[in-house]
C-alpha cells in the first residue's frame, strides 16, 4: 500500500524537488503540503512545472492532520525546523532537510548557527543522513537529518580515505564550486541573474562556512582525533550542481583503490577510472554522484573530484533515499531517473 | 514481456534523450545502439551522464541483428535516414526523428531540403507523428515520422483553431524562440558558448526555415485551402525549450475555449487559464506542453503562447509516445517525469 | 573646461552604467552621486567594478550642492523622479532616465502609470529623449526625458516608415526580447538566476506594457492619426540586450531603403545590408543599434529587426548622448566604445 | 603622430579584443589585419560587433607591407607564431600573444608543447610580457611574449610573496576557474553552449596544463631554487573571466601587506582590504585585476584570490599595455575602460 507523505515547506526549491521525485515514486502518495505564506494556493501556482500533478493544496502546518501520515519531510529553514519538529507527533517518521539536526553537539550547533538549540531531545535521537555511511541506523531511525549539500560532496570524496588512513589528515583542502540553487529561493542581490551570471567568485573564504561543522564532526569521529580541513566554496553561474576539487597527500593509486572498493556496491556513487574527471553536467537532476581520482605531478599528492546535483543527491534525493529505508521500501525507488543532459 | 528497442544514431542529443527516457520505461529494453563514427565506444564514454546504465556498446548499423528488435528509433541526420530506413527489414516498426518522412509530397520535400527523396515507398506509408492528431493511424503504422520541434509547437497552438475556423487564415504570425540543443551536437561557430550565450537573434527570417514545409502541409490540409503562415525562429541562450508567441485574428475567448476543449483529455497538453502565459522553464526535460491565450488590447486579436522542451515533447519524448502506441503499450509509459526546475 | 556632473540614483544599473561611460568621457567630471539608502558608502562598495575610480562618496540628494553642477542625471524610480525633479534648481540641466516625463499628456501618464502626475510644469517643458529624432529640441532643452528601452528599439525600426507612409499602420506587431537588466536591480523572484536562466517566456502580453504609452504617443503624432501597435516583450536569460522582431505590411525593399536613407548620417544607428539580421551579441555594452530588414515569403510583408543594449543605447548611453548635446559637447563624446564580444 | 599597428590573426577572440581596445586608443591606427582563411572579408563580416569601425580588409600575412608598421601584434596559434615571426622584418616591434616565446628554455618549450622550437634566435631575445614585473625590459624590447592568461593570474597572486620569502614554496595550490573564451574560437564539442553551460568541471588535472611551464620558469627564477606548484584549471559556464583561489602557508597579514606594498603604484592591480574577496564579475572587459587575501581558520594559512578578464588583462589588454611601453606611449593609454557590469 502506498505510503502517505507530507512535505513541510513545499514552496522552496528542496520542497519542489521532493514533489518532482515523489511524483513518479511507485510507493508514495503526497497527502499534505505546507507553505505558511502561500497557504491556500495550489502547488501549480507556486511552481508551474508541477501543474500537471494532482496535488493537495498548500496549507499551514497547523492545518495538517498527521495521524495518517507515514513520513514527513521537513524542508523548512533552519531554526524554524527545530521548533516545528519538536511539536510533531512522536510516532511520526521525519526526514529533516534543514541544518538543525546535523550536529550532535549542542555547543557546536550554537557556535556555527548562532542560536541555542531548542529541541535537544530530538537532536539526540537524530541520525545523520549520509545514507551510504549511516544506512543501518537510518533504517530504524525516527528522525533523520539530511546533510549539507557541500558536506555530502566532500564526505563522499574523503570518508573512506580517512577511515583507511590513506591520507594526511592535516593537509586536506576542499575547493568547492556550487550552483545558485544551493542558496534557495531567497531574494538576495547576489543571486539575481544579472549579478550571478557571467562571473564567479569564492565566498565564506577562510573557514567560515557552516558546513565545516559537519566536516569537523564527521571526519574527527572517523579519525578518532580532531581533523580540520580547509574549505572554500565558490558561487558559479549555473542552477544546479556541485563539484569539489580536493587536494590530499597520499598515494593516488591507493586513494583510487580505497574509494573504488568502498563504493563498489553503491547504487548511486559512480567511480570513474583512474585519471578521469567528473563534471556536474553529467549528474544534473539525478541522485548519482560521480567521483574521480588523479595523481598530481608531485609525488604523493592526489586530487579527488566529486560532482553531484546539490538539490537531488545533495538534498532532496538523499532525503528520499533515506525515507525509502525508513519505510522499508526499496532504497532506490523513485530515484533511478537518469541525469538531464544537455 | 519487455519490448526490444534499437536506437540508430545514439551519439546525438535526441539519441541520448531517448536513452534517458527509456532507462526508466517499464516495458522497454535497449538492445542495440548505433553510432557510425563512435562504434566500439561505450555509451557512457560518449555521454557520461548515462554511465550508470547497463547499455549495449555502440556499433555500426550493419552490425545490428534486427530480427529480435521490436521497434527501432532512427535519430540520424536527414538524408542519411531515408537511405538507412529503405534498407531496414520491412517488418520492423520504426519511429524516425529526422525530417525525411514528414512531408508527404516528394516535390515539397525536394523543394525544402534540396535533394530528391530516395525512399518514396516508405515516404508514402509514413504517418506524421504529431501524436494527439494522428493517434489512430500511429497505432497501426509501421513507420512514423517525428515532427519538427518548431512544427510541433506551432501546431499545438493552431490546429484546433484552423479546424474550427476560429481565426483568420491569412494573418498568422509565429514568432518562435528556441534553445541551442535544437541544432544538435554539430560543431558550428554560432553554437559555441562564447557566441550563443548572453545574446539573442532571429535566424531563417522571412519564411525560409524548413519546418514551414510542415506548417504548409498540415494547415492547408486542415483548412482545405492553402494556408501560409509567417514564421521567425530565434536562437536563445539556453539549452532546452521552445516558446512560440503566435499572433492571430479571432475572438480571444473563442480561441481559448477551442483549445481547452480540444485538449481536455490530453495527458501532456496543459491549457492555462485565460490570460496566463507559459514559460519554457516549466516544461524542461518533460513531455508536457503548456499553452496560454491572451486577448490583445486591439479587439479581435489574440496571442497564443505554447512552450515545450524541444528535445522531449518536440522530439524524443514525442517519439517515445508514438512508439508506445505502435507497440500497444500505455501511451504515457515512461513519460510522466515532471519537468526539472530550477 | 570639464563639465560638472551629478547622478541621482547611482546605486542602480543605469546609474552605474552612467558612471562607467563618464569615467572615460573627455569633458565630464562626476562631482556628486546620490543613493538614499546607501548614502555614506563608496561607489566601489556598491559596485566593485568601479572601485578603481576616484569618485565622490554616495550621499543623500539633500546633501548635494547643485550650484556648481552643470548637468544632473536622474536615475531614480518613476514617481520618485518627478518629486525630486520638481524641487531641483530651475537653472539646472537635467536628463531624466525614469518614465516620468516621457508622456506629454498627463492623462495618458496617469492611465499607464496609475498615479496622477505631480510635476506638470516640468512635464510640459520636457523634451522626449530619442536623440536622432529630437536632436534640435534637445540641444536647447533644460529637461530631457530618456525613453523606455523597449520604446527606443521599436521606434528606431518604425518611425521613418510611419513618417514615409511605407507601411500599413493598423498591422504592426512588435515581438521584443529583452535581457534581465531591463528590470533593474529589484529583488524579484523571477529575476533570480535560478528562475530566469535556462528558459524564456513572454510577459505583459496583450498590450499592457507601459512602453506602449510611448509608442502610442509618438507613432500617432508622426502619423497624424491614432496608431496602435501590438507589442509583446519576452524575458530572456541574458543580462543585456534587446532584439525586436517587427512584422509590417509594406514593400520590403522600400522599407529597407527608407531606413537606410533616414540613418545614413547617424553615428550610432547601423543599417545592415538587405536580408541581414542583427543580434544583441554585437551591440553589448555599446551605444550602437543594429537594424536589418528582410522580405517575407508572403508578398508585401517585411520583417524589421532592431538590436541594441538596453542599458546603453536604450538608457544610459542615450542619456549621455543627450547630455552631450545639451552641454554643447561633441554628440559622440565618451560613447564610441566598441561592443564587448564575446 | 599616431602609430601604425598590424594585427596578425585578427579573426580570433584575442585579435578581435585588440581591435576593440585599439578602436578608442588615442595614439594608434590599425593599418593591417590578417586572417589566412578569411582573407578578403571585412572585419565586420567576421565580427559584426566591429562593423561600425572603418578598418582595413582582412588579408593574408604575405600581402602586408610591414615597412610602415610601427608594431605588430601576433595573435596566431602557437607553433604558427614562431614560423611567422621568424620571417618578419628584424626592425619590426612585435607583441606575440601565443605561447611560443614565453619559455626561455628550448627544452622546456619542447617538453610542454611537444614540438622543437624553430625560432631560437627570437626566443632568446623575447622578453616575458608580465608588464608589472618586466616593465623596464619591455620598454626596450623588440619582441615581447604575452603570458598565458592563467599564468598571469597566478603570478599576480604569488610573485611578490615568493620574492619576499613570505610563503612555503613547497605547498602552493592554485585552484583556478576560467570562462570558455580562454579556449578561443575553436570548434570543440565541450565548448558548445549545450555542453559548457549549466555545469562545471576541472580539466588538465594533476599538473598537465601547459601554463605550468611558465609558473615553473618564473617562480623558480625568483626563488633561486626549483618551485613546483599544484595547479588545477576548471571550465566554467561564462564567457570571460578567471578567478584563482590560491592556498599558501604563511602569515595572512604579511601576505596581504606584501602584495599591497608591491602593487601600491600599479594602475591596473587593485588590492582589496584584508578579508575581502574579488569576483570576475567586476573585471569583465577591463584591464584591471582584483586581488584579495583572507586568513584561514587554521593558523599560518592564507587564501589569495585573484580575478581578471582572460581576454583583456590576461591577453589582449596586457599586450596593448606592453605595446604602449615599447612605443614610448603612456602605459595606460586606451586601457582605462571600466569593467562592464552587469
Amino acid at each position: 500500500m502506498s505510503k502517505s507523505i507530507a512535505i513541510l515547506g513545499a514552496s522552496g526549491y528542496t520542497g519542489a524537488e521532493l514533489v518532482r521525485l515523489i511524483s513518479t515514486h511507485p510507493d508514495m502518495t503526497l497527502t499534505a503540503l505546507s507553505a505558511e505564506r502561500k497557504a491556500g494556493l495550489a502547488m501549480g501556482d507556486v511552481f508551474p512545472h508541477l501543474r500537471h500533478l494532482d496535488l493537495p493544496k498548500l496549507v499551514k502546518i497547523d492545518e495538517i492532520d498527521f495521524s495518517d501520515v507515514d513520513l514527513c519531510f521537513c524542508a523548512l529553514p533552519h531554526k524554524t525546523s527545530q521548533d516545528v519538529i519538536a511539536k510533531l507527533p512522536e510516532s511520526l517518521k521525519i526526514v529533516d532537510l534543514s541544518a538543525d539536526f546535523r550536529l550532535r553537539d549542542a555547543a557546536a550547533y550554537e557556535a556555527w548557527y548562532g542560536n541555542p538549540h531548542t529541541a535537544l531531545a530530538q537532536q539526540q535521537e537524530a541520525v545523520y543522513g549520509l545514507t551510504e555511511f549511516y544506512r543501518e541506523q537510518i533504517k530504524t531511525a525516527r528522525l533523520v537529518a539530511g546533510t549539507g549539500c557541500n558536506a555530502a560532496t566532500g564526505q563522499y570524496a574523503l570518508r573512506p580515505l580517512i577511515e583507511a588512513g590513506a591520507i594526511d589528515l592535516d593537509e586536506i583542502i576542499i575547493d568547492l564550486k556550487t550552483g545558485v540553487s544551493g542558496a534557495g529561493r531567497a531574494l538576495k542581490e547576489n543571486l539575481l541573474h544579472a549579478e550571478a551570471s557571467e562571473g564567479a567568485a569564492p565566498y565564506a573564504v577562510g573557514g567560515t562556512h557552516r558546513h565545516l561543522g559537519e566536516f569537523d564532526q564527521e571526519f574527527s569521529a572517523i579519525a578518532g582525533r580532531e581533523v580540520k580541513v580547509q574549505f572554500t566554496p565558490h558561487l558559479l553561474p549555473m542552477n544546479r550542481g556541485i563539484v569539489a576539487t580536493i587536494y590530499v597527500k597520499g598515494d593516488p593509486q591507493i586513494v583510487h583503490d580505497t574509494l573504488s572498493t568502498a563504493y563498489e556496491d553503491e547504487p548511486f556513487l559512480e567511480m570513474l577510472p583512474f585519471g578521469s574527471v567528473p563534471s556536474t553536467h553529467h549528474t544534473r537532476g539525478s541522485n548519482f554522484a560521480h567521483l574521480g581520482v588523479t595523481a598530481d605531478r608531485i609525488d604523493g599528492r592526489a586530487i579527488i573530484v566529486c560532482a553531484l546535483d546539490n538539490l537531488t543527491k545533495g538534498s532532496s534525493g538523499q532525503a528520499l533515499q533515506n525515507a525509502n529505508l525508513m519505510l522499508g521500501l526499496e532504497e532506490t525507488a523513485g530515484l533511478m531517473l537518469a541525469p538531464l543532459f544537455p
